[in-house]
């Protein structure tokens, strides 16, 4: 768990702010699953908000119904199933419209205040039925201990729950910043993650929240990767309820970055947990990426390592067959001199340098076995081209349950 | 196999072509294996010679020399090993060049015109001992049945032999071009492959040699894919020894499309062989896009459906799960109107409509999954944007022996 001094973690996932409540319950949308899939998160009041969507070129209905949906800036909902990912239905905007009609028409709010996202197969067939029967009573259960009953509806392959919360003062008044994430399978995030819903208390113009959420995302989501694949139903939604009673931020001043800080670690450990928890994962791989002249640089490269199949199924066996990370840096789209590059393995406090100036450096194999061994590896790439600049990205191993897991998915 | 009229497939690999021997051994370059790990290509006089090497920014130190070497347009032999890439290693330099000097003596040639190549495990020690005690007596070796035994020197974890040749007529002369490849991990190869070695009698020059290689590998090996990483070590060289005694071919005439043909169905069938024996794969698969306004964006779309590691998951399993499909081409990096585009699956004569108009249609589940156990599949992806540009790219599937072997290579 990544924290920062000041922003202090706490319960209640995506309603720890104040102001939001939720609720999830099974609705039978895959016909065959009896965990939750449908969730709806709820404001009392209509919130700031703003939302950031796949850059794949073949979109889900719910990212284009969102899309038209968050135009004005304000949402005080969001409903969201999986099971089915409502792309390339021949009704798919129909359908979306209508999960946002069902959710508004039950909490007495207006149909274009609601965000609608679904994650699941795509190109099958969907029924509106599950949703005219279950969005109503589901709309009775919303309370404020809600989020973990969220997290579990929006789960596909995940096999952990991803929700994390933080708490700290903007002046005097204390604000809050929660979330909740999924992954784990088609995740190459693009602008945006699979699936990841942040509620916040804080104060915020419409402008600086689109600001914040662009800034933290490219440095979060945009850096982990589990398979390369960038998903079509890719979407991270932000909503301000503005109860914290803050002076509202509308410039880049201190307390702007106070919001992004707290943003920060929100995001990041939610994008952290969404690359451990990868389809068939064992292990988190972590890369960073220093000494660059330029942050993009490094993180073109940092991506580039934790991307390698090779380099995945290696430190699945814990192997240091580190020639597939120099090859991995070689493939980044980026110009840097490698004889200058040196490469370290570090997990459990310990690290172990296998390559200086571009070139092999004796080391135990055996020792190296026994760190790969860890569950959070940390490669660092060192460019030796300044003193500044440096960018991490996440990524996790590729093993027998990701080719399990994929070549059963829709049985 | 693909075949085109008045090109006749012969055997003979690297050695069909006039003037040209072969031979490989075992030298104990990895030090544990029987199998042939080192081998020469002689022709008995100069040959104008050309080459294409990977674009990863890491390269082996045998690319450097070869690039080196080639300078001139000449060359008479190629000496290549398996077991070690010769890559970020301390004295890698050193060895390439030795390697060459070695041969060159062997043979009595000059060491400039000598083309290094090397495969295997990256940033491994490689001691020069080897190749002193072998290269004098490989060269007493060469015959013109050696292509086989070259094949097999230049095997990693390749399951097949690759060699393909062709005779026709150019003129009233009778031609020959032949090669070899080897795959099967680290494959994504840009302007080259892991490594081929094409041999031709063709009297062509230095120019329109250089310019046919360029131009065929960009249909052939530039649209295959195993995992997406284009290896430090790719190479694709050509000699010609001028012994058919055709008029030269000199510009941009039939001759030339006659010579630019035969190297296609060479290097084509080269290429699929290598996407076919990708680690780990039991099956081929083949996108082709038609339709496209552009051949490079139908290029780009191809590619970009076989390398999604999650359709090539859902292949292995023979799960028509097209929406992995909609998904890649979503992906690519061109501009399209997915609401024309339609996917087709297709192998053993039989084809499978799943999607019209960027919308699924109904189709036989069961019907899809006894067509995808084919070992040959083809995705037509029709982009409905015009009659005239198409393009295909290959891939293999995603298995669990893909994960084994990379998980155990170095062991």
């Amino acid at each position: 768990m990544i924290v920062i001094d000041g922003f202090t973690p706490i319960d209640g996932g995506v309603c720890a702010a104040g102001g939001f409540t939720a609720a999830g319950i099974n609705a039978n949308i895959k016909g065959n699953s009896k965990k939750n899939d449908l969730a709806i998160i709820y404001c009392v009041k209509p919130c700031k908000a703003q939302a950031l969507y796949t850059q794949n070129k073949v979109k889900g209905a719910p990212i284009l119904v969102t899309k038209k949906h968050l135009a004005d800036g304000l949402a005080q909902a969001v409903v969201v199933n999986s099971g089915n990912a409502n792309t390339c239905n021949e009704n798919g905007m129909e359908i979306a419209e209508k999960m946002c009609e069902l959710t508004a028409n039950a909490l007495k709010i207006k149909k274009e205040d609601v965000i609608v996202a679904s994650t699941g197969v795509i190109g099958q067939p969907l029924s509106i039925k599950p949703f005219e029967e279950n969005i109503p009573m589901l709309a009775g259960f919303l309370n404020e201990f809600g989020s973990d009953d969220v997290c579990q509806a929006i789960m596909t392959t995940d096999t952990r729950k991803k929700e994390f919360a933080v708490q700290f003062k903007i002046g005097e008044k204390t604000c809050h910043i929660g979330g909740i994430s999924k992954g784990s399978g088609m995740i190459n995030p693009k602008m945006a993650t699979m699936l990841c819903f942040i509620t916040t208390d804080v104060v915020i113009s419409n402008e600086m929240l689109d600001k914040a959420l662009r800034m933290v995302n490219n440095d979060t989501f945009n850096c982990i990767t589990v398979d390369n694949d960038t998903s079509t139903n890719d979407m991270v939604s932000i909503m301000s309820s503005g109860i914290a009673g803050n002076k509202e931020i509308t410039e880049d001043d201190e307390n702007f970055n106070t919001f992004c800080d707290g943003l920060s670690v929100v995001m990041i450990n939610l994008a952290r947990e969404t690359a451990r928890d990868g389809e068939g994962a064992t292990k988190l791989i972590e890369c960073v990426v220093k000494n660059a002249d330029s942050e993009e640089k490094a993180k073109i490269i940092a991506k580039s390592v934790v991307s390698s199949n090779l380099l995945k199924a290696a430190f699945f066996a814990a192997d240091a067959n580190w020639g597939r990370i120099s090859c991995a840096i070689g493939n980044a789209d980026a110009e840097f001199d490698f004889n200058k590059v040196s490469v370290e393995l570090a997990s459990g406090g310990k690290i172990i340098k296998v390559c200086k100036n571009g070139k092999g450096v004796p080391f135990s194999e055996e020792e190296a076995h026994l760190l790969l061994q860890g569950d959070e590896i940390t490669v660092f790439v060192d460019l030796n081209e300044s003193e500044n600049c440096c960018g991490v990205a996440w990524g996790c191993d590729l093993t027998y349950d990701y080719v399990k897991i994929n070549a059963e998915y829709r049985s």
